[in-house]
């Protein structure tokens, strides 16, 4: 027998590490040795992942020592570090930050749309795309499929954990100020009630909607905005697909959610669409708005795939599908396509 | 002297209703006899206006003798039932449900945009549109004159406000019920929570974007996104103009957002566009997220005009703007509207 490759998860004790333990708990265990990784601050705490005791070690050299394949889950800074010191001890690494995936020589996975592109990885390194892509792109990618994309409109709605457990902690404690108060009504009420509770986000989350998600980019954009249009292209392969994506942030906990304008080059059908997506891998059809069935943040969280409702077809223009979709950001959204990127990897490993 | 016209406001208890009664005290007095009235439930309770206490009167053909001017913001099938009647004693009627927006006899009236069509009103009735077409109308009108409108795509953040002060007590009893806890992470619990605490709205609202406002109408459109487009192209005078609309509640109180995506015949320029804005009436240009300028509901509820940020031009296509707008629902979304239409009606009788 061979022996099974050993995994390091470095990030292990943030959001997205936390929905990591569950999976490599719940899936079908390929891996031999799992190590846990985070900041000086977290060593020495222990973390119970398939079913036993594992004390969480600092990130450094000998950390990352010894592993097949290892899965960053942490800041794009500490990433853009570290990632390059553990593919250069011969690790295969799937990095959920930001930090390569434009990268030329990085391929950008999702393993239901372009599975193959992980054996192409001139640096050792693999990237997963931003939570707000994730949830679409696997809906988005089938239907491209059968109709052929020719441009899309994407208005999100990105939840509280996509900046993290600080972002969670600053919404939870923000709606406790809020409730039981007639505020929500009169200029800058929630704003004073909030004071500087902000968190990591620009302006109160709370009772409030904040059309800004990421970093100032050129001409007025956000950094998030041109990602999801950098990061769509490169996952469907349509390198100059007109993509047009507004940012914002909602009081959700955890769960991103998009409204989708998709054109496509050739004439659609709901019927068909539906079809498509009711068979697409990592794609839930919940659509029949006449018995309440449309996905919501509050029901797909904690759910592996992304869920797609509301398909219509615009009375003006029969090549176009409106799509409201919904994909937990810390499972679909980063934990698990990394742990899907990470077992294809895997397999790389059984026959040595 | 002229005597001043008479003013009867039908559903003078409501959550627009209160708005009403303070635009009525703060704006230039135009009226002369103010007469609030409700249903039969609230007949007798007294309401401040204009400095004054004024006794509510049950609705009810009494209630509508003598007025010149009757505005309704009712339910619309309330509105449908007793509009015909004020206008029938020969009041001049207006109405911000969408009983009439769609009849080919009735206005739809923006003052900023159309306030000509006031006077061509051959059933005696004036509508008002839907607070969602309000928030952007102004602005992508403004673009529109000096661009050619050539498509929309419009994806809404609209307010628990828009179904009256059911939606606003529901919202408030979700979110206390949310507050402190740790939900909103595992699948159903934010539902199990809120329980049968739903009110007006068909999901969860507290701490959950809900991607349905109206009723179902055809091919899985709701009668909302059906209603943005019919009423945008009635309010701008463009019958083809193509529109996409997807429509979602967020757990705010009060002031309706939307993401605007909006094609032009011509090119256009970020620049020009913010000098349009700047100086379009009923809007108010907030757009400089390099020092955190963007408008957001939290910092516009309570305000009279729209307000527009994150203004950006397609990278892809440079006939495309971007937009996001917010507009208090309450305010400009119907009682500000409708009392603004009510002014250019008072002036008729001026001369008389
Ligand atoms: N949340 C999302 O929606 C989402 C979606 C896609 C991708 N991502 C990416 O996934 C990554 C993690 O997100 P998250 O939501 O799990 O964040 P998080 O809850 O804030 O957790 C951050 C993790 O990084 C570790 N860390 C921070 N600084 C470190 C350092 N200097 N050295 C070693 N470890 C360090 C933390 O360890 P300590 O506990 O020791 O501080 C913690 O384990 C980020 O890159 C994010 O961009 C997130
Ligand atoms: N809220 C928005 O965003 C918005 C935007 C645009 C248009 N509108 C329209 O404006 C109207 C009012 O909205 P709202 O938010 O103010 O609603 P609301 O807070 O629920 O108030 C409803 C008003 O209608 C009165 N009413 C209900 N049934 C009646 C009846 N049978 N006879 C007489 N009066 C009756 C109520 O009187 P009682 O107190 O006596 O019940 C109350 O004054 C609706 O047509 C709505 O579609 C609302």
């Amino acid at each position: 027998m061979t022996p099974r490759p050993a995994l390091t998860v470095v990030g292990a004790t943030g959001g997205a590490g936390a929905v990591m333990l569950q999976i490599l708990t719940q899936h079908a265990d390929v891996w031999g040795e799992v190590r846990l990784v985070a900041s000086a601050r977290s060593a020495g705490r222990k973390l119970l992942v398939r079913g036993a005791e594992c004390e969480v070690l600092a990130l450094g050299e000998e950390a990352l020592e010894g592993a097949d394949v290892v899965v960053f889950l942490v800041p794009a800074e500490v990433a853009a570090r570290w990632a390059p010191v553990a593919a250069a001890k011969g690790a295969v690494v799937v990095d959920s930050s930001a930090a390569f995936r434009m990268d030329p020589d990085v391929p950008l996975v999702v393993p239901e749309l372009n599975p193959h592109a992980v054996r192409m990885r001139p640096r050792g390194i693999v990237a997963s795309p931003h939570a707000t892509t994730l949830a679409m792109s696997v809906a988005v990618g089938a239907l491209h499929a059968e109709f052929c994309l020719s441009e899309l409109v994407v208005s999100t709605y990105q939840a509280a954990s996509g900046e993290g457990q600080p972002g969670v902690e600053a919404l939870r404690r923000q709606v406790s100020l809020v409730a039981g108060t007639q505020l929500g009504t009169n200029p800058g009420d929630v704003r004073r009630a909030v004071g500087d509770e902000l968190g990591p986000f620009p302006a109160p989350l709370a009772l409030n909607v904040v059309p800004w998600t990421g970093e100032l980019a050129d001409d007025g954009w956000s950094s998030q905005e041109l990602g999801i249009r950098d990061e769509l292209r490169k996952v469907l392969g349509l390198p100059r697909l007109p993509v047009s994506a507004t940012c914002v942030r909602v009081p959700v906990v955890t769960t991103h959610s998009a409204s989708v304008h998709a054109r496509f080059e050739n004439e659609v059908e709901v019927a068909r669409a539906h079809e498509i997506l009711a068979t697409a891998p990592g794609v839930v059809l919940f659509d029949n708005p006449a018995v309440g069935e449309f996905p919501t943040p509050a029901d797909v969280v904690g759910t592996d795939p992304t869920w797609v409702g509301r398909v219509r077809r615009s009375p003006d223009d029969p090549r176009v599908l409106e799509l409201f979709v919904c994909g937990d950001n810390l499972r679909k959204g980063t934990a698990l396509n990394a742990a899907h990127i990470a077992e294809l990897a895997a397999r790389e490993f059984n026959g040595r």
